[in-house]
């Protein structure tokens, strides 16, 4: 077998597969899940219709969704032996380390013996997710043991009441329930790649969601939003932002938030995003995050010509609604889990094992000199 | 950017990057790590000496090898919080979720928050494994809660007496020293390769192991030598064992334990284990499980020309030395830790993230109709 050398490191540009879940950055779409438009889900469904469409390839009728959101509902709390392992995990822990172990552990409980039964792990998952969070969050730093059922009708409505302990506003969740929209799907990004090598062993969901998410947690993939948040804390105006950017840009400091790996001129969920983050600084009374946002927004295409990426005024966006920075990347995860679990099934369905080979750089062949000559 | 077609599916054949730690079936050599051939070393060194090389590039000498197994041995003991994880982990778990949780687990207490640890936190796993699978084995089936800590002098022989609470013939310390040695590396396979993709976003060590555990959990990947044990067990005699498999191959049935993807006429790993169960079948004192081993081996180079590889006589070895053949896959994760690490190491050296691309092959492009028409 003749390795064949690949253009770009990081299999940059190279078909991995096939999919039939989303396009990226094909010209005049932006970015599709199942042929349809992101701005258009997210002006027109639900998540939960959007996690049915990833997941069965169509939108559902109302029947259909009724079903499912039902279904969902009755798998959201936690067993009692998981909420004593997120007890024993400490305050100061990263949030996606929590992610990955209340996933990681859920399948011990309740394994994927068999893949007929995949759509119920990953609706488990789906519905599990803003318990493991929040459980484990309010208890390590708040001290409070919380019920992990809610009468909230939508995913995102229920992770804002175990949040916060009080029933949310329309506006909120609406929003919320946009942003996991946006996030659900993005064809073969690491994570993404990660849950489709590790199903192309022929392994069960839990185990291709945990090592979804460990790749998720690194600073190259998710956690942009939070990055942003933590910049953006640090401007007092919209003037002060920009002479700040403009000293971060002199010491080529990393901005997070702008440019995108393949988007050229625009990520099509900035605008939608921008758009919620506006109507909820109105709601919220105080716009000066926004109004520093929009400048950091102007700044960076007049000076550098990028655009803001789908995560900038994410920030700004869960700040107004109350959500602490270090819980938006496993609100990613809650959302992103519906496009790891799509194209697990999706690489079962037409599997083979993903092993790829290496070039090799090493020593010559050598022999092991007795310990005492070494 | 234009994306390129890939020959084969599952990147077969590709190279998806460059390594310093292997070849496998390179021409003359077999399995070589960092250039020593795989029966070098399992003649001539120990399971912590090949971890060291691969850590670190070079055999240690004495002195070094001597300051590393005495780190090793003072990082076995298991947090009291994660042995209540294990203790919450049901009997009929999978052992490969075991071990993916406890991975997971300890990244919680102990996480990797900076380059500067990774050998702290390989070595920790390394030192750490043996205990989470007994631990857990030994609580779920046996009702025994263990102490963590031996006298051992090696990682095997400390595997071994936390397993059965004795101390180990010497002859059972050397083969699951050999066995470690045997399995630690190879190259790019699907869960080093799910470790590499994870470590490219730059990701922690826990996050990296906790998804190749992932991957080697599926029945593509690890397990092939539980298989093969299960198998050998049914057959009666040498006699038996060809009839039994001559009905197998007439039904079609797949039979582990022969044939590789990459090795064409041998596995050099076989020859070296197929000696020690030898050993062990005589200090044993039934040759039959051996003998049955042998006819396989005769019967399949006869009638299909399959060689056996690394797996099949491990399942023999390991049963003669009183291993329960649902703990074989875990020692499996015990020994390729080490090469995980080490790429996940080498990842790092010299990183890009690994993004493929896809080609999309799904609906064009479609309006959301409103969900009472549809």
């Amino acid at each position: 077998m003749v390795d064949k050398k690949l253009g770009g490191a990081g299999l940059r540009g190279q078909s991995a597969g096939e999919t039939k879940l989303c396009t990226v950055g094909k010209s005049g779409t932006g970015l599709t899940y199942c042929g349809y438009d992101v701005s258009d889900l997210a002006d027109n469904a639900t998540f939960e219709e959007v996690a049915f469409l990833l997941f069965n390839g169509e939108l559902p009728n109302q029947a259909q969704l009724d079903a499912y959101k039902a279904e969902l509902r009755q798998m959201r709390d936690l067993p009692q032996a998981l909420k004593e392992v997120l007890q024993r995990i400490p305050k100061d822990a990263h949030p996606m380390d929590v992610m990955r172990t209340g996933c990681s552990f859920l399948g011990n409980l309740e394994p994927e013996t068999d893949f007929s039964e995949q759509n119920r792990a990953a609706n488990r998952l789906l519905a599990a997710f803003p318990a493991i969070m929040t459980y484990w969050y309010r208890y390590s730093h708040q001290g409070i043991e919380i019920d992990c059922v809610t009468d909230e009708d939508s995913i995102g409505g229920h992770f804002l009441k175990l949040l916060t302990g009080n029933t949310p506003s329309e506006l909120h969740r609406r929003v919320i329930d946009v942003s996991l929209i946006l996030y659900a799907e993005h064809e073969f990004n690491a994570s993404t790649f990660t849950a489709r090598v590790c199903a192309s062993t022929l392994s069960d969901m839990f185990s291709c969601i945990t090592g979804a998410i460990g790749s998720l947690r690194g600073p190259l993939h998710g956690g942009a939003n939070e990055a942003a948040m933590d910049m953006i804390q640090t401007f007092k105006s919209p003037e002060d932002a920009k002479i700040q950017m403009a000293g971060m840009l002199e010491r080529k400091e990393k901005i997070m938030g702008f440019g995108h790996a393949v988007y050229r001129t625009t990520d099509p969920r900035n605008v939608i995003i921008k758009r919620w983050s506006e109507k909820l600084a109105q709601e919220f009374g105080d716009t000066s995050l926004y109004d520093i946002s929009v400048a950091c927004e102007e700044y960076m295409w007049d000076t550098k010509k990028l655009f803001c990426n789908a995560d900038f005024f994410h920030a700004s966006a869960y700040h107004f609604m109350g959500i602490p920075t270090k819980l938006f990347t496993p609100i990613f995860v809650c959302s992103r889990l519906t496009g790891w679990a799509a194209h697990v099934m999706e690489q079962r369905d037409n599997n083979r094992i993903i092993r790829p080979s290496a070039d090799y750089i090493g020593p010559e062949p050598r022999k092991v000199a007795p310990i005492a000559k070494r």
